[in-house]
């Protein structure tokens, strides 16, 4: 058993909670267990310049945590006047997951930015915030739609993500921070509904690890990910 | 009738709610409306250079809104690389004001981190986040308390804050963000629970005013403040 | 008495030099005693997005310390990278105060940028900068009038600031740095001629004070503004 | 073929050719093709402030690319002032990548900065990077033993890395920059000489793909990265 | 005759006013005509770190330019966030010049920090603050001999600077910005006392030049600096 | 003789590879003995805002180290986020310097930008970058006549390097990292093939130096810059 009593492939307890935000054009609170993230989609008429007259839309997704969302202060990042490496990477591969899941040219030229920001941090914010992002997303499209600029829901597919990891050893899903700062090794998946992959991040912490092991690393993400695309689907049904 | 059916003297709803940060020695997300600050109070004990050997403390504030806590996207200032002069300017005047109901030399020599970040923007989030940055540090000082690490509570009086202005000539408490958007003045005051005055700032928008109008502005401030007293000192009985 | 003889409702030495500045289209060096600070107007035939095809003009402020102009010297915020939350915080109280002056309409659409630069400090740079940029603006005002560029001067009314202190709990006008360093309270006033209100800005520095504190250093104020306004008025006539 | 006259499974001609740069305790020009980086190791007594005391020692890592490095010019990021999101993303990708070759340990109190600069882009910057990295810091090594610095080697197996792609639906190894750019599919494979992962990276591109596909790709990976190792123990041979 | 009625070798007129600025250790205001430049000296009692220990201090000096100093006003490096090449380099050739006239091992493990600041400019502005900087300097260390933390002054010569210029096959002493903006070929002298070189910079402007020519400028140089020396001998003398 | 066997008036080994850098439209790799720099240039049709409509180009430089091209690492500019006093300064002389051998006019509305990145340094690295950048240039204006973009060689002299120093009272030609660090005075020249002057450049370092001195450095400098043409001719020759 893990110290917050889950089985070895067991999710943390998660919710999903759209239109928490009330300026923007989608928005969904996500807890996987203790990490908190709110992410909103806002509407940009504008493209970045090489989409300009391509009829072709974009997603992209900007990351932040609050300064005391973790266990010691974090400085914050405004202040510092530069984001962190940390931050780019996450954004981006925010951003990467939910165009995949996106037909740009249904979208038509304009953009969607997808703010995460953590609330709370345990562990997976960034797999929290590609699910909850997605729902957000969704939830934009649907405002889209209502107000007759879209005539179709340009999102082709689910998309969900979730982190797995050994933790002495032992192959487990959805890592929360404890598990996640003893990992010899963690892995991010991003797989859709069909479950094709859309990213696949594994990195050795402590020491190298196995394809044998990744393969139970995959397995676990697979079976998790099916779990959260439920629980979008229920989302999705009342929007 | 005010757009959201409130007398001109009338707060909006508030709601202060402590501990809401899991890892924060003391928080409160606080409710002024539809405004919601989230404040969080960290422990530093290190304090800035020119405290070090006086042997009294600091308290400090940092302030933040979420891209999308407002009607239209903000670009966030993590990317843009520096903060505007508007988040300086509230910054100081929330650490500034929190100070002065603080006994330094009770404190120690350490520093207490005021971090308040808007999830949602409708008017008043500077004197919001005075209001329930004053609980978040109480908080803060009560966790120290525990500890033992403070034997006397330094906070030696409370403060709260509320914004008051002219719309249409028409001296009104706590302006809305529509109301705050129209006004020809602007005021904000700092009380404490003894009336007295801790910070006054008031600037003419679209035209100047009078003594007599400042004085029904300052009335109104009173009343209000008075109130939001109540409410911190309904939370506090709780701690 | 206080330190440089003068008595507790009583102006330093006022200097306003207008046309110090050969290149700018208005200028001012203004002395309050031993703060000296030049200020100059800049006409710029654009305009911030926000007015363009509005018809409506703007003035702006900007202000900054020479490196020696303190005491001890202070770090350069050219080469630090940035301008320090103070500094915000005095350029834009400049501009809004000066604002209030204006009639933005008649200005037609064009932008007035105020440099308020500090070659020496000694207390009061901010009310200072006000009360010597009042008359760089107005200069510039003149330059456009007569070269046909504007046909009503688009001033509707004197702008000038003084700063007012508890110093030993006695009330005192315009304070020099050793008063305003030790002061238990500060007050900006910035007012018209007509004894309207532009902006108060009160802080409560070593403790609160009470609302008869407030009512005699407002008096001051009132008294201070009275006198700077003349002084204005002597170099007005000159222009 | 491919359009550089290789089949599918082929890598580009590699050129490893250690000692290029005077002046480094390490350092290494690596060829993938038209691809060239020089890879560099500065020996530095300093460690990270965590690591202090531990008597663990440290490896990190900085990209650039040349601003003409590439088709047309990228602006030069010393001049814009900022690091790219692309480029902190892979400085950490390389680091951590290296990293999991060392016995921290055994390196002692001190830090080996790996400095990769392209000075010619044709895809595959990063794995090129990291496959001459490694070759930069193990001669690092090399001169701290013969300097008595080091009793051991810490490099505790091989780490080199590759990318591979579908174009066109075919898995192909060691995209170039004009297959890189058109590729449904992108990975990148850190792999050890005993065939263990250190880093799996992939990122569908313009679709989803699937686990046999992905199964596909990581055999190329393998292949190619076997073949770099054996570049790379060559090398060795001759330090 | 030039525009300003000069003759072609000879100065503007020249102001040298110690003592301006009342908070440093020692200042100059200097006139080069309508160039008018404030140079302070500030003594700090550290010096960088590469001379720690060695019982040597340093000289060191920036500069910079009021927004308004010039006939269109340059935007503020300090909200920009960053100095221009020119003022890097501006800067970097005062200290240098200043440092060659002064014993660094007489004055002690101290720096001198030398601002110039442009109050107004009409070309010559580095000359000027090379000149008149030499003044605050000299006048800083006097008061160290006065304070009795220096014994003797670690002045070891006079430092002056002129420029000189080609202006329509003309060579040209001290040349204004008119004069500036239109020469074919630029040079900057900047020499001792005893007619040594400290500092040699000459630019081709619009075209190249000769030696012939480059040996008119320079002899124009020795005789504008001999003149600029005198100058400052009889400042000193009143110190 | 010198440390490196050479007599003091004699070069370092001088290469001058042209077409170094396959994407750039013309490039040279400089080698003055153990000095390495890659210089490219890039055609931009765009041109600087103060050129737009006047018909005129323009040449500009931008110039960076590799962390590791020196001795000791010295830090990498885009991640400490502004480029160095010195790197403004020796990219304005580049840019200066070959301009100075252009016809703008000819050139047309466009713009040539010169990078010069040092691979490796052992002093001299701006003189090798003004005559390696000279070869960039001149390649890329053989590339834009081949492209039937230009018809006249817009270049209409040599330009070339060098720096001359006093070491030990002796004046020496190309100085070397080690002479470089020890001499008294050090001085770069920039001479056409009809041997005017382009720029002059001369400091004194430990002490001032003499006019008979100067003389025998530019001397020096005169007979370097010849060489170094004539190696710039048999590049072109070949072109």
């Amino acid at each position: 058993m893990r110290s917050d009593q889950r089985t070895p492939d067991q999710l943390r307890p998660i919710v999903l909670e759209a239109g928490f935000a009330r300026h923007a054009e989608g928005s969904c609170l996500v807890h996987f267990g203790n990490t908190h993230v709110l992410c909103t989609a806002t509407v940009d008429e504008r493209v970045p310049s090489f989409l300009k007259g391509t009829g072709k839309g974009w997603v992209t997704a900007e990351y932040g945590m609050l300064p005391r969302s973790t266990g010691s202060r974090m400085s914050r990042e405004a202040k510092q006047g530069k984001q962190s490496g940390r931050t780019h990477e996450i954004q981006r591969l925010i951003g990467r997951s939910l165009r995949a899941g996106v037909d740009l040219g249904l979208l038509g030229e304009r953009q969607i930015i997808i703010d995460c920001d953590v609330l709370q941090a345990d562990g997976g914010t960034r797999t929290a915030s590609i699910t909850g992002g997605y729902l957000a997303l969704y939830a934009a499209f649907v405002t889209l739609q209502r107000q007759g600029l879209l005539r179709t829901n340009p999102m082709t597919c689910h998309v969900a993500a979730v982190s797995c990891g050994l933790v002495g050893d032992e192959p487990r899903l959805d890592l929360n921070y404890e598990e996640d700062s003893t990992a010899e090794a963690d892995m991010n998946f991003v797989f859709t509904d069909r479950g094709d992959i859309v990213e696949i991040q594994g990195t050795a912490e402590s020491k190298t690890f196995t394809r044998p092991q990744f393969d139970a690393l995959y397995a676990l993400g697979q079976k998790g990910i099916t779990e959260l695309i439920d629980h979008q689907k229920k989302v999705i049904a009342k929007l």
